[in-house]
């Protein structure tokens, strides 16, 4: 047992909407939250301020030398080496920003920023469905697909942070399109938006289906939470493309074993949601096409929902000794 | 400086066909050698007799003491942690062998085993073209596609040493046909194997060809080397084939550079003495499809020829410490 008597930490996850912090303790229990507006129009000056506001709130009223550091779940392309948030798409104005070196000189305090899905990776692995793992990859699939891997207990970074770029990897060299500039890649068939893409296609080749009504007439109101509704009610377009899409996301998968060898796979983001109805193909197809000795690695949904990113933001502020 | 006097490793390149041995200091030089058949065919214990036998060759007959550790770059797949080869396809009989164990009870000394791809990997990046880089991801392409990742200075094993299995991803979910199991796999595509496929598929199409004629008029005798050849006699149907594989190449290398982010890709491998012929083309698919931050990344040619695997073998016993 560390005799260290800091034993809390305060998690940031700076969202394109939301400001949430939390101080944290070494089991990965939140003691205390905070939750404000990010208003990121107002640039990031004014974000910032409001962060630091954000961790003031959250400081231990009795004991604030118990803190021992801070981190932030931060939307990328950053740099976790340099603590520079490079870009980011959701925070107007955000480039080339020194994140950790402006909290570190406000705050007094160690502190540390990391990619959002690098630390939800994290998260998952030291306090969620990874727990126990010390090898594993996270994805998470919603409007896009992205994800963090964990090899030997350590974020897998790269040279400059940006390893695991799941959703930008091509799974059809000879696609006819690309998205955000690679053909036939992972997100383009499988996030949230093409699976979207892909429903409204088939329905505008004249295919009935529930998920015209349930998006109220419209097909371009399709998104894959119709696809999903109507799937649960036996809608046959439905059914096929979640079949369609698991295939795809369990030759994803595949990739992603034959590359990393986790001992396993954890999925979060609005598409898991879809449950047992998605993850019992995407399993079939990974003990189809994975060759034998990385077949029957499981495949689970995560298990921290919203707080992935401020748990492992917890986690990294901890590793920072 | 280490004040340690045990400054020298065996590495030892376990091949279908011959056995290497050499005495290796820290500067991955190579003060003694020795080399004889493997005649896999007489089964494991033959064969271990005579890695044995080769490593007593290279002991420094003055100062014995002075080797601190044996490591062995052995045909996969293999456990890196138990020291268990799983299964080796070119050795006859080599079904869970223990070879780590086996080796310190004769030797008296530590030993590690390591899957050749990844030894190769970490000799180009300790002692060859990766020199100096911390995050590298090397490729071979000769009749398989092999590799390995150096992340942060150490080998990316996952959980059972199986990572980098660069060959067998599929970059096209939709091609008609598996190879080792996965469908449209990059070995599959690019490999000397795939390059050969193509080469004839294209031949029987009756397209004309110097190809054939360098073939001795048989187009079923058709290989990268035939490809190669006529390419730099710029015949058309060879370029043409030489433009298709470094696409499928190029694309290959952008789903590494967004996985892993090296700093360097190294290739190494048969087809890799194609050269600049087949780098640019490369290079230049890289320069289109990966997203601006992982472009401008070198790829170049390996550096140290046969003797990677035996130097990364070198590294591998160096590290045991």
């Amino acid at each position: 047992m560390s005799t260290d008597p800091r034993q809390t930490v305060i998690a940031v996850d700076l969202g394109g909407t939301n400001i949430r912090a939390a101080l944290c303790n070494r089991q990965g229990s939140i003691l205390k939250r905070h939750k404000q507006l990010t208003l990121a129009d107002e640039g990031p000056q004014a974000v910032i301020n409001r962060i630091v506001e954000s961790i003031r709130r959250v400081m231990p009223d009795t004991d604030p030398a118990s803190v021992k550091a801070v981190a932030v779940a931060s939307p990328g392309p950053l740099d976790p080496f340099t603590g520079v948030v490079m870009y980011a798409p959701n925070l107007s104005g955000w480039i080339d920003i020194p994140l950790r070196a402006i909290l570190q000189e406000r705050l007094q305090l160690p502190v540390a920023i990391g990619n959002d899905a690098n630390l939800a990776a994290l998260g998952e692995q030291r306090y969620g469905a990874g727990r126990g793992m010390k090898d594993m990859v996270y994805v998470t699939i919603s409007t896009g697909i992205g994800g963090g891997v964990i090899l030997n207990n350590q974020m897998v970074l790269g040279m400059r942070g940006l390893a695991a770029e799941i959703g930008h990897t091509t799974l059809d060299i000879h696609a006819g399109w690309t998205h955000a500039g690679v053909p036939g890649s992972f997100e383009g068939y499988a996030s949230g938006t093409g699976i979207a893409r892909l429903a409204q296609h088939k329905l505008r080749e004249g295919r009935p289906s529930l998920m015209v009504e349930l998006a109220g007439g419209h097909i371009d109101a399709v998104t894959a939470r119709e696809v999903s509704e109507a799937a649960q009610h036996n809608d046959p377009l439905a059914l096929e493309i979640v079949a369609e899409v698991a295939r795809i996301i369990g030759l994803g998968f595949v990739n992603l074993l034959h590359l990393y060898d986790p001992a396993i796979i954890v999925v979060g983001g609005s598409v898991s949601l879809m449950g047992d109805m998605l993850f019992e193909p995407v399993r079939q197809t990974v003990q189809q096409y994975a060759m034998p000795p990385y077949r029957n690695r499981p495949i689970v949904r995560a298990a921290l929902g919203d707080d992935c990113g401020l748990l492992g933001a917890a986690a990294l502020a901890f590793d920072l000794e």
